[in-house]
């Protein structure tokens, strides 16, 4: 069996040396372990986001990876302790939502991890990261099979998370997410801009704001000017070419972005008659 | 022998390329050596902040793991190069006190890292951690034993680490650290509460601030309210559930932290008077 | 073959998961690959900066390194993806001069990244460090031939990187970064002191200021004064000990920097006229 994968997605940042201390964990079990980080710099407490970044990482994994993933404002409460596998991955982590994507598609199965063998031998009240999540992502990574590590659940907790409906004759979404480069991240994505518009044109309205037509690459974008394209994790973007559209547009998350057909506005009446 | 594991932590931050240059260094010595960043975000020139984060976190390592901890602003001076065995494990380090935690039980040895050849060829001024820490974690991982490293070393200078004593009836400690939760890391710990209070109530005070009885995990804490919880580090901390108690009490480093029992605060003539 | 080393170089940030699906994608083809990080905080677009830090960085590491840099506002437009081999390693990534610093000496060869088959089956406009360079990366790591990558490359671009020069009885440079600890990098290297004043004696001008003699050791600059130092990575730099020189002077880059001999300097008969 080829060395386990083991990614971390967490809230604990960098300073502290709370990431080390999960990976020292996990290589104490399982030896050969590769760690991957994701990210550690998820919003403190902010479930949902790390769920976006873990949704649009996972898939370029190889099958049989595990994603331990860490956002959990409720350690130590009676939220459970989660792993599940979907889709030929394994997921670990706290029962709060975090791995609703991976849930869309039939064939999942989820345990509660609360044997004991598979813990640590003391499991403090603030710190599951280290003392179940990652001896359990590690045995898993041995090949204990997921059903050991407790009873089986089939309720795990869902989040809402942000998606994009037809409003008339429009396809309405919102900002989600910035990234580094302050390209805002929209909930719209390409499936359902392919079923409304097929390979024709769109233009998009980002809040009250017209950002003008989809475009294929950042240099096809004109300076300082905000520009939406279709980004990388498959959802649309709105970036400014070499700049930043957070900075320039400072939208808040849930900001309103609509996406029309540009024949299905000019036969609109009111527009007309302007 | 299995891959040995090598953990990294510096002020080194990670803008620039110097954590990356140590890694090269180790891996053209020692090819199959696991890394893993404990932090490279201690505050710059912070001794006892990466003392502090390294103590820690090393126990979480499996036994042989080399620990390289470069916080050193006396480099290129004629402070010693240190390697030391400890409680199983191997540090490697500039001689500043990094280590103090290291050195209270009996067992340890050190040398002073002066062999050429488990050094780089040219040793430059101002970057040891590549030119000296790196090959020589990089041979101790290959097997080379410590002692072939340089003169044996019986004197490791010792830092003077914030602890907690009695003072009457109350353990008076310090606050020592906040984390990237905001949660305010103590220097009492578990053992010395246990000590204390055994398994009874204490009620803490944070310099004038009452903030209530110890807490078994984040959840037990009211939102907006700072409140005592025993840490995963095993140190006493203060936190505020869901928020940051050093946001909210901004106290600085070396703040008092006292903790009495509930009993004796209300035998004592002094404070029944008022 | 022993596990290749793959390092990687980015404007990415960690915040985002953008360097975890980089390396997904790697581990995915080139299971055994050995990752390491040289840095993710390169500024935004700033292809001088990357060349800067990767320049400083590549020869601490074994032959047959493969390096992936990725500072690239080009994404997706007509610049060419480029693999390249020089000094015994491998460099990929956009061809915009990123790698200039290999081109200096005779012997290197580069290929235009094109073979389909060496690319993720479906290329974005705008994650090419994840459908392009990655999988080179990895093709290249497993042992592909950089040739079978695509078409030979000729005429890479080539930056305009800051040198130094003599201007009468000066040599000039400019301050070409800052580091974690205000450290001033400049773009005067060790050879062309040598060259300038042999194992003499210098003196430094920043600017308007003076800065005094070359030292040593970090410890050997008086405390609260700038200070020139030979870097290691072979540049001359201005520190502050145990403070930051950035922060004192706040320099902009391109800051003059001017070297002379001190007996050219008590020669000078302007100089002693006062």
């Amino acid at each position: 069996m080829a060395a386990p994968i083991i990614t971390l997605i967490t809230d604990f940042g960098l300073r502290d040396p709370f990431v080390g201390i999960v990976k020292g964990v996990i290589l104490g079990i399982c030896g050969d372990a590769r760690l991957v980080d994701l990210t550690h710099e998820v919003t403190p407490y902010d479930v949902r986001e790390g769920a976006l970044a873990l949704q649009s990482a996972w898939r370029f994994f190889p099958p049989g990876s595990i994603h331990v993933a860490v956002i959990d404002p409720g350690v130590g409460s009676a939220r459970r302790a989660l792993g599940l596998t979907a889709g030929g991955h394994y997921f670990v982590g706290p029962d709060n939502g975090l791995f609703t994507f991976a849930l869309g598609a039939p064939g999942w199965s989820a345990a509660s991890i609360e044997t004991p063998s598979y813990r640590l031998p003391a499991v403090s009240g603030t710190f599951h990261a280290r003392d179940i999540f990652a001896p359990a992502a590690a045995y898993l990574g041995l090949g204990v099979p997921l059903e050991r590590l407790g009873p089986a659940v089939t309720d795990p907790v869902r989040l809402s998370l942000p998606g994009c409906r037809l409003e008339g004759d429009e396809l309405v979404g919102e900002v989600i997410r910035s990234d580094r480069f302050g390209n805002l991240l929209t909930s719209v994505t390409a499936d359902r801009v392919h079923e409304f518009a097929g390979a024709g044109p769109v233009v998009v309205t980002l809040g009250h704001r017209d950002v003008g037509s989809v475009v294929k690459c950042y240099d096809d974008g004109a300076l300082g000017v905000p520009t939406p394209i279709m980004g990388s994790s498959g959802h649309l973007e709105i970036f400014v070419r070499n700049g930043s559209a957070l900075a320039l547009l400072t939208p808040g998350l849930g900001t309103p972005v609509r996406l029309r057909r540009p024949e299905s506005c000019s036969n609109a009446p009111s527009r007309r008659a302007r």
